[in-house]
């Protein structure tokens, strides 16, 4: 039918838009047609892809996905494993049909719509599970939090580093201390997932793990920027300027203390004065605002966007929204169910998509990729000996701060970027190991998890 | 922070990426750092932007679309108006703040996340809305739809050529058919809102109104279809394809005709298999999976993605999820409402935001466009004439087929790329009219919808 009004149109150009699109290009300029003719002109190109404007894509990719997230996750649920498992494999099966000559889902893994959808999927999820928890909670465990989380970042560290100098001693030894920085990363969207599917966020482990995230996402900051530092005197000739480190540091931890005190202060009186207006859906859109502006802050200030969602998701709590309940409304966590059972699997099947499975097809690489991912998981049971708390399921805590997830990724395409004295400090061979690392990281956790947290169990009965 | 981490870093480009983001460039580029670099390269410009990736602007613009969504909404109903028409008004006021030299909201009308949620948004309405009928219920209007749909396209066809010629005698005959068709669009999202909002979508007005609209999108392709092809053939001399505009329309009645047979066939059976799956959301998964396939489907068509999630509600019957709601899930219409509370006001908003107030600052068009609107509203009154049904309140269903909203603008932008002879057929005083015209009949639909209902209500007591 495109194609048909495509053969009717004029040659100078015609674009059928239909329908309920808000019709980027013709609604956005509204007075000039020269002007409006000119804004047309970029879309034209594809406009055999979408007349309907950039949501068709994203309706075909979600049906995939939400097929393929189901599938998978009821698949593995059948052999006792958590959904988020299949939905990830589920995700890297249509990622790499490619390589069975099938590149019909490519866009899954590029569409910027999706992408989006993807993303408010894991803040819906961080902020799920916040809300499952509160500050003093949080800060009961907070030592055991602090000290998993170093020793979580620690013991990655100089595990890679020795691996890489040991494996690699061609390679400049800014490079070693990169790939142990990569090491470092903690990806708690998987471990959150894991958590949630099996009910066990409430948990003191889950707590310890959750809280060992957020300050893992602050000594990350850290560490990239201590590492780009260095590498720019390094080229420079001149000194790591520590003082702005020490903003970053400062600027991080002043935002999540901010967040929690003010936003203790300010929850409450928020929803009070919502709670004067009559119109529906007050207490949900109320509590996404606080999530959105709280993710937004976080990235703003340099953290990711999930460690704001799980903050804006302790501070607000059950008794700031009594209003709303005597009011009839549902609760808070059942009017989010129905939003997370829509976005959170976009998330996974897409973080399957990205996998390249073609990465382990580099047989000269995958001797360095298995020490080091030996070492990413080495390194992390260190955390273990975190736990100040006596009684608790230390394993469980240590492995869910295994997976690398899409932080290992950053991580890795920030140092593919990293030049020293001309050359690049990660080479394509490191990068593919990295890329390994992060893959089987991230899947092993899921089943992993679920074995140590039954072990746990039966021990702890 | 971001500044901080730039200087930091080496001058060969370095883009800090955080967090929670799946990080489409480095996520995408999986082996080759070199490519990886690439592929970076392009984000790089707007690295100041966004670090968190597509995501982070989306958030700034969902909490201010949020709260002007709600702020809107409170004040309107509080004035006894419709929710919806506070949401347009108040995103009006977003989007022309840049007159008053604010600029920071310019993003909202622009970014592609946005643009693709509130069509999500408008597709879960027109579903929730779909849901609320049955197929045996629209065709049992089937005769009055039809003739409202066909009246509300000849008439104001007609009245739009006539004042076009009348006050317009220079321009080409092609600009004033051109004109007339510009008013023959229908956009359904405001009327099922306002349906919506006063719970009126169980009516039979409201059926007539809404089987009126899926058909208008119907005539409007083939207005589209014909208007080009008649431009075409007067550019090349030759004559109009009628076999190809027969073909759209077949395609497009095949279409219709396909989704609420076979539909209404593997609906039940889709639920009984998915039925038998045990992990939860299933619900929820398969209902929102048939939506958005459907709308993709309808896209396919050349018609609207609205017209296929209307068909999806259609098709949907709450016998085929019994299974479901026995396992003690909600209520399909319950796990939807959170989802609309969500992402429907996205839509509103942004159709305020996208309206150009500056229109109305040409003084030299108003006089054309004052006339023009009133061609439109006076065109779309003859629709009364079309409820077959004695009793009914046969003046909201005219008004509900008043609002010409993005449709209107499609049509617009669609007529601003015709060229006729070398000349644009649509000149850019003509197009500042159109513009005016849709905004005004979008903007008093909900009052006057508002207003006529409570008036056949009182009549009908």
């Amino acid at each position: 039918m495109r194609r048909t009004l495509a053969a009717l149109a004029i040659a100078g150009g015609l674009i059928v838009l239909r329908g309920g699109a808000l019709a980027a290009p013709a609604a956005a300029v509204p007075v000039d047609p020269a002007t409006a003719a000119a804004a047309t002109a970029a879309p034209e190109q594809d406009a055999e892809e979408s007349h309907g404007g950039p949501v068709v894509p994203v309706l075909l990719g979600l049906v995939v996905i939400l097929a393929a997230a189901k599938l998978g996750g009821e698949l593995f649920e059948r052999f006792g494993q958590p959904a988020v498992l299949g939905e990830l494999i589920f995700g890297v099966v249509l990622g790499n049909l490619a390589l069975l000559g099938i590149d019909d889902f490519e866009f899954l893994g590029t569409n910027p719509g999706l992408e989006v959808l993807a993303q408010l999927g894991v803040i819906i999820l961080l902020f799920e599970v916040g809300l499952e928890s509160d500050v003093g909670e949080m800060l009961a465990v907070g030592w055991s939090s602090l000290l998993v989380a170093c020793l979580g970042v620690v013991a990655p560290f100089f595990l890679g580093w020795g691996v890489a100098a040991w494996l690699l001693p061609e390679e400049h030894y800014l490079a070693h201390v990169f790939i142990g920085a990569t090491l470092c990363a903690t990806s708690v969207g998987i471990t959150a997932r894991v958590l949630a599917d099996l009910g066990k966020v409430a948990t003191r482990e889950a707590r310890i793990v959750l809280g060992a995230a957020v300050i893992d996402d602050v000594l990350g900051l850290v560490i990239l920027a201590v590492v780009a530092g260095v590498i720019a005197a390094a080229n420079s000739g001149g000194a790591l300027a520590w003082l702005d480190v020490a903003l970053i540091v400062l600027k991080a931890v002043a935002f999540l203390g901010g967040a929690l005190l003010a936003g203790g202060w300010a929850a409450p009186r928020l929803f009070r004065l919502a709670g004067r207006l009559k119109i529906r859906g007050m207490l949900l859109t109320v509590a996404l605002g606080v999530c959105f502006l709280l993710s937004w802050l976080a990235d703003l200030i340099g953290l990711a966007p999930i460690v704001g969602a799980f903050a804006a998701g302790l501070i607000l709590d059950e008794v700031h929204y009594r209003d709303f309940r005597d009011r009839g409304e549902h609760k808070l966590e059942e009017l989010l169910r129905p939003i997370a059972t829509f976005l959170v699997p976009v998330f996974f099947v897409l973080m399957g998509v990205r996998v390249d499975l073609a990465s382990f097809g580099r047989v000269e690489v995958l001797g360095f990729a298995a020490v080091l991912t030996a070492a990413a998981i080495a390194g992390k049971m260190i955390c273990a000996a975190g736990v100040l708390e006596r009684g608790l399921d230390r394993l469980s805590v240590a492995v869910g701060m295994v997976p690398r997830g899409e932080v290992g990724l950053i991580f890795a395409g920030f140092g593919a970027q990293l030049v020293l004295g001309g050359e690049r400090v990660i080479v394509p061979a490191v990068y593919a190991a990295i890329v390994i690392m992060v893959i089987v990281t991230t899947l092993i956790t899921p089943p992993a998890l679920k074995l140590t947290l039954a072990r746990g169990e039966r021990k702890g009965r």
